[in-house]
C-alpha cells in the first residue's frame, strides 16, 4: 500500500553472518530518510522482540555507528530461531504481532534472513494482510548457505566464500611443508546445499586449493572416499587436502557425521562418540592408511570473518537493505528483495528485484549437478565464473588498536507502551 | 670472521608462520646485494636440504617474487623437524654437513626457526669452528609461540596474536548473538608458553574477549575450571567464552587433554577417544551442566593466516633477515638476531641486536607469572602494553580475482656437483 504513513521495524534472524549489519545499516539508513516513516525501531532478537515489544529506537544512534555497521560481524540487534506455527493451528502469536503493531503504529516491517526467517516474514504478511492491518513487509536475503530461491546470490555468501577460499590457500601452503605425508581434513558448513564447501574450488583456481570437495548435491560414500584420499596420496606424495560439506549424506540420506559417530558408538559399547565430521573422516584414515591427518573446522569463524569480507557482499548486503525500505515506501509489501546478475556490459552488474516472499520461503537452491565434476570430487570452471566477481574487494573496517573497530550502537530500548 | 668470500645457504625450520617467508625475503635481498656472498642457496627443507645436496639458486628468483614472500604464508623453502645428535655422539651429520659446505664454498649459513632450529644452528657453528672451517653462522628466530629467550619477542608471534585477537573480538559477537546460554571453549596454540593465549586479552581490552583465559604457565585445574565456567554463565545469562592453550596442564605437570581422553578411554573400554582439548573440555562441560558448548580450535590457521598478518610483524622479521645477513658480512657469527623494545622516544621502536646462538637455543621464556591475575584466568594491562604495539599494522598483500597473490618461486635446482 502506497503513502503509508507510520513507524517502521526491523529484525535480523537465524545465523548470523558478516555482513547481515550491512543490510541492517541499508536498512537504517535509509528509513531514517523517508518522511513516511515516523520512527525506526530495531527488534531485539528478531520477531521474539516484536513478541515481547523489546525494541530498540534507531532514530537515536550516531550516523556514524550505524556506518560501522557495515564493518560489523553478527547480528547486532541479536538474533532466534524461532518457527511461528501455522496460523490456521495457532495464532496466538499472529495476533499479539498485530497488537504491538497497531499499538506503535507500524505500518513497516523488514525482516532479514535465510529461508526460516522468510518463512515468518511471509506467515506474518499473510496475516497482516488477512485481518487489514495496512503495512507493508519486505524480506532482506541473507545466508552464507546461498540457498534462497529467486536470487541469484544471497547477501553473506560472497564473504564466508571468500573466507572459505583465502582461509584454504594458507593452509594448503601450510600443509604441504615437510617433506612427509599429511592429511587434511576440511570441514565447511552448508547443511543441505554445498554452496559455501564449493568455495574451496576458488583456492584451487588459484592453484593452492582442496584436492578433493565433496558437496551434499552427491550421495557420499565413505568407501569411495577412502580411495580418492588414496589415489591423491600415492600420487602426491602422501598428502592430501579433502574439504567436506558439513551436510554430506549417504545414499540412503543419512548424514555422514552420524553414521560415522554411531557406528564408533557401538564399537565404544554405546557410549557417544565426540567430534565433528571432519574429526571423524580424519580419524578414520588414520586408523585406514596409518597416515598423520588433522581434521579442520572452520566453525563459526567462517561465517563472522568480516576482516575478510568481500566489499562486494558488503555493498550489495547495504543496498539490499536499502531497496527493501525503497520498495517498501513505494508501496511493495509481500515481497523479498533479489539480486540479478547483468552482464550485458560484459562485466558483472548486480540489479536488485522483488519477488514474492512466499516463493523464497519454501524453496531451496542447490548447487547445479553439472557444475559439479563428473567424480564428484569437483567443481567446474562454471562455478568459478559464478562465483568470483561475489568475493571482489575488501572490507574497509577500521583499525583501533590495530584491531577491528566494530559498531557499538547505544541501543536505546523504546518505552513499552 | 671477516672478509669471507663464497656461497651463503639459508634454511627454514619448525612449525610455519604467517611472515617466516618475510625473514627469507630479508636474507635473500640482502644477500644477493653483498659482494662478498657469491651465491644464494635456499636449503630444500632446512637442514635436510643441506644433507642432501638439495637446493634452490635463489639468484635466478624475480624481486618481484621475492618481493612477495613477505606475505606468504608457511615455509617456501619446505621446512622440517630434525634434531641433531650431539657431535660427540654421532658426528655423521656434521662431517656431511661440512663435506657439503666445501664443496659449494658456503661460508655464510642463516637458519630460521624456534628454539630446536637454535639448537640445530649452535650445534653446526660450534662443529664447522671445531673442525677450522670458516663460515659465519647467524640464526633468524622465528616462533608464534614467543618463547625465545634473549629477545623481546619474535617473528611470527605479532600475526598469530593479531589472528587470536581479531577472530576472538568476531567469535564474541557471533556467540552471543541468541537470547540464551551457549558456552564456547577456544583452543589456542602453544605447548609449553601460554603467550598465543594471552592474546586472548588484546580481544578483552577492546571489550570483545574470552571471559576465562588459562595459559600453560598455571597448573590447570578441572575442577576449578568447571567452577569458574558456571560463575560466568551465572552472572551473564548462561553465556560464557573461555580459551585454553592446548598446553594446559594439571599439577603433576600430565597435559589436561590426555588426562580428559584417557578418563574418558577408560570410560569407553579402553577405547581411544577423538578430540583435540576443546572438544574435551567443552564435552566435559555439556555433561556436567546440560548445556549448548562448542569447542573450536583456530587449528594451523592460526600460524598460516597471512591475511590477517601484522605489518609491524612483516617488518621486523624481513629486517631480522637483512640484519642476520648484515652481521655476517660484517664478520659475526654464532649468533642470534634479537628484538629490542626502545621506548625512550615515549612510542614503540625496535632495535636489532646479536646474543649467542647457544643461550637462544637452550632456554625458554614464558609469559610471567606477575602479568597474569590473581585467580589464574586473566591478563594485567602489563601484557596489554607489551603485545599492542606488535599487532600494529596490516599485511599489504596484493590481490587478484579478489584472492591473496602469494610468491611463486620458479625453485631452480642448483646442480648437485
Amino acid at each position: 500500500m502506497k503513502d503509508l504513513v507510520g513507524a517502521c521495524i526491523f529484525g535480523q534472524s537465524g545465523g548470523p553472518t558478516s555482513v547481515i549489519n550491512a543490510s541492517a545499516a541499508g536498512v537504517f539508513i535509509e528509513a531514517l530518510k523517508q518522511k513516511n516513516i515516523t520512527a525506526v525501531y530495531g527488534a531485539a532478537h528478531g520477531i521474539k522482540g516484536i513478541l515481547e515489544e523489546d525494541f530498540y529506537d534507531i532514530g537515536q544512534e550516531d550516523m556514524d555507528e550505524l556506518l560501522l555497521l557495515k564493518n560489523t560481524p553478527s547480528s547486532s540487534l541479536g538474533s532466534v530461531r524461532y518457527k511461528l506455527k501455522d496460523a490456521s493451528v495457532d495464532d496466538t502469536d499472529y495476533k499479539r504481532i498485530l497488537e504491538v503493531f497497531k499499538k506503535y503504529n507500524i505500518r513497516y516491517f523488514f525482516y532479514n534472513g535465510g529461508n526460516d526467517s522468510m518463512d515468518t516474514c511471509n506467515k506474518v504478511s499473510k496475516y497482516l494482510m488477512k485481518a487489514g492491518y495496512a503495512c507493508n513487509v519486505i524480506g532482506v536475503p541473507k545466508t552464507i548457505d546461498n540457498d534462497l530461491y529467486g536470487t541469484d546470490h544471497c547477501p553473506g555468501y560472497g564473504s564466508a566464500a571468500k573466507y572459505v577460499a583465502t582461509t584454504l590457500m594458507e593452509l594448503n601452503l601450510d600443509a604441504k611443508v615437510y617433506d612427509k605425508g599429511q592429511v587434511a581434513v576440511v570441514e565447511i558448513m552448508g547443511r543441505n546445499a554445498g554452496w559455501l564447501t564449493a568455495a574451496a574450488a576458488l583456492a584451487n583456481y588459484k592453484g593452492l586449493g582442496a584436492d578433493l570437495i565433496y558437496l551434499p548435491e552427491i550421495p557420499f560414500s565413505v568407501e569411495k572416499f577412502l580411495s580418492d584420499v588414496k589415489r591423491v596420496m600415492d600420487s602426491n606424495g602422501g598428502k592430501c587436502i579433502a574439504c567436506v560439506s558439513e551436510g554430506i549424506r549417504d545414499k540412503d540420506g543419512v548424514f555422514i557425521v552420524e553414521s560415522l559417530s554411531s557406528a564408533k558408538a557401538k564399537d565404544n559399547f554405546g557410549h557417544t562418540q565426540l567430534g565433528g565430521l571432519a574429526i571423524q573422516l580424519a580419524d578414520l584414515i588414520n586408523r585406514t592408511y596409518g597416515v598423520k591427518v588433522r581434521g579442520i573446522e572452520f566453525s563459526l569463524m567462517q561465517r563472522c570473518g568480516a576482516h575478510l569480507a568481500s566489499g562486494t557482499d558488503i555493498e550489495e548486503a547495504f543496498n539490499a537493505g536499502r531497496k527493501a525500505v525503497q520498495a517498501a515506501c513505494a508501496g511493495k509489501t509481500d515481497k523479498m528483495v533479489v539480486f540479478e546478475r547483468d552482464m550485458s556490459s560484459g562485466k558483472y552488474k548486480c540489479k536488485y528485484k522483488l519477488i514474492s516472499v512466499e516463493l523464497a520461503a519454501n524453496t531451496e537452491k542447490k548447487v547445479p549437478l553439472e557444475w559439479i565434476t563428473p567424480d564428484g570430487t569437483g567443481l567446474t570452471q562454471d562455478y568459478i565464473d559464478y562465483a568470483l566477481p561475489l568475493i571482489q574487494g575488501s572490507s574497509k573496517s577500521p583499525l583501533e588498536d590495530g584491531l577491528p573497530k566494530f559498531a557499538s550502537l547505544k541501543k536505546v530500548k523504546v518505552a513499552k507502551k
